[in-house]
């Protein structure tokens, strides 16, 4: 299975996630400036995804110039590319560590990003699907998440959906519920793709649709990635996680977060410094281009919200899980 | 202002929902059959306005058949045709007594429930308004509703849009948030363009902002209408709602349900028996006709939820709030 993003003869290649679930491409970027293009588009996206980006436009910047200065002006651009994911920056500065060491160094260094989120994924997602099966009796399990935090989301295998992955192959998995994660879609257009591609029964839901189906019983447990979390455990995830995990608490359902320690932010002490991106209007007030509010229409679209580590049944790593 | 629904000329009239706010127009429906299709279709929509479809599409079958066996075949179709609301078939029943004083007295009893239903939401919300006065000590208010409860939901006026017009017309109110409300945005699409065409200033937020929203102290208050309501006081109202409630409580925000009298089921004992209608995929699966999610892809999608009395600041009737 190819990876969500990669370097492919002297290129970065991703799925292109705007496309999907209608057409399933790849997309070839030469360039920083095409690289932060399809990261504002949300072409490539997912906070694990963005940390394989960050280490890859700054190989390919690293190839492109000459002069340390115009790499780091690149590399610069591109961690700002979207505020709120720690990862993007968290995977130029590693690449870019190894910049006096030449560009094969730089490059080197972020296919080791890339081969160590796969794996760091899929430990987290494993030691995540343990505590689950620990906190939740009920056989087979009823999972629901938000948003898409699968392989689309990172370089390949997934948090939250890594931990369906696991649980489906060890036979514990009824179904998924899959948020469709408005305004973009998410879970409906990539979450949904990967279950059917994986052939794991889900169901999608309007997001506000969540609490009713914890109300009736529906819900074992609710398992979400992450963009960045605190070193108290406040996470910072999609837009909606705040609200299920309200809802989730008053089900008395665990809430478990899964991501790799890249996704910390040891110089975040609580969640309410986190910059969260508003993002354009036009999310809102158009759905495939047809205009769906009047003329003029202002928003409030924040890309994402903070969860207090006092919802969270726990944030796991592939180190297990945090201790705040 | 024209009504939402009204009898011109030996039919029924309604400003045709589906067509917002893109296009402003009307349907003439001259047959039971034709209103019923509107209904489901939710060109006419909002539990005080399906009272009013109610009475006027009997008085449609009364004119339209000498049987009174007939009539009350139609009336019986027209009262099922969505089950969540009771004054749909609040209205039908209203109209249908006078059925043995022949057609012109149903009609007259459909048109009495017409000017009743805009007298009763302008007091509910007026009573429902000094309620929030009294709860909310910031000036101007920063109110969030959910759905469409304006004057779109009802003959004329609105419930919860009612309140908004009373604390407007008395320099009270310094902006609304308005739920897109997925699936069918009347958020985006009905309460923004009412708003719009009154001058109040407002935003269009996703259903999964909302929570966000009152972390970030945006909102004084949540206001909602209802589609059904137990003597317990339990509220069965547009999908959502119960997620709000919850984000509400969570920080102290009152949160108020306003009603005409005819929303409350004498015979409802608590929202645990509520039937909730459950609506197609395709309002899931596709956006403007393009599909956004996996062919096959099975849905969740119930058009409303039940909020618990216990999370409800109050119910607010045109009698004033409502003792369970």
């Amino acid at each position: 299975m190819r990876r969500t993003i990669d370097w492919v003869n002297g290129a970065i290649e991703i799925i292109d996630q705007v496309a999907l679930p209608g057409e399933y491409r790849t997309l070839r970027l030469t360039t920083v400036d095409e690289l932060i293009g399809a990261i504002q588009r949300l072409a490539v996206r997912g906070a694990p995804a963005l940390g394989g980006a960050g280490a890859l436009g700054t190989a390919l910047a690293a190839f492109a110039h000459d002069d340390p200065a115009e790499v780091r002006a690149d590399a610069e651009r591109l961690a700002g590319a979207r505020p709120t994911a720690v990862n993007l920056s968290w995977g130029v500065s590693r690449a870019l560590a190894r910049l006096g060491d030449g560009p094969e160094a730089v490059l080197a260094e972020a296919l080791a990003l890339l081969d160590e989120d796969e794996r760091l994924n899929h430990e987290a997602s494993a030691r995540a699907a343990e505590l689950i099966l620990e906190k939740c009796p009920r056989r087979p399990l009823r999972l629901l998440t938000h948003c898409n935090a699968g392989r689309l989301a990172t370089v390949g295998w997934g948090t939250a959906l890594g931990v369906v992955w696991h649980l489906h192959a060890a036979g514990h998995l009824e179904y998924v519920l899959a948020d469709e994660t408005r305004p973009l879609l998410q879970g409906a257009r990539l979450t949904a793709w990967e279950l059917a591609e994986a052939g794991v029964p889900y169901r999608v839901l309007p997001d506000s649709a969540a609490a009713a189906a914890m109300a009736r019983g529906m819900v074992d447990c609710v398992v979400v990635g992450a963009d960045r979390i605190a070193v108290n455990g406040d996470v910072a995830n999609k837009i909606g996680t705040y609200g299920l995990a309200l809802a989730a608490a008053r089900h008395g359902l665990p809430f478990v977060v899964v991501a790799p320690s890249s996704t910390v932010d040891p110089e975040l002490r609580s969640g309410d410094s986190i910059v969260i991106e508003e993002r354009a209007a036009e999310e809102i007030t158009t759905v495939s281009g047809t205009p769906v509010a009047p003329p003029g229409t202002k928003v409030f679209n924040p890309a994402f919200d903070v969860t207090p580590a006092e919802l969270i049944t726990a944030v796991v790593t592939e180190k297990g899980p945090l201790a705040p």
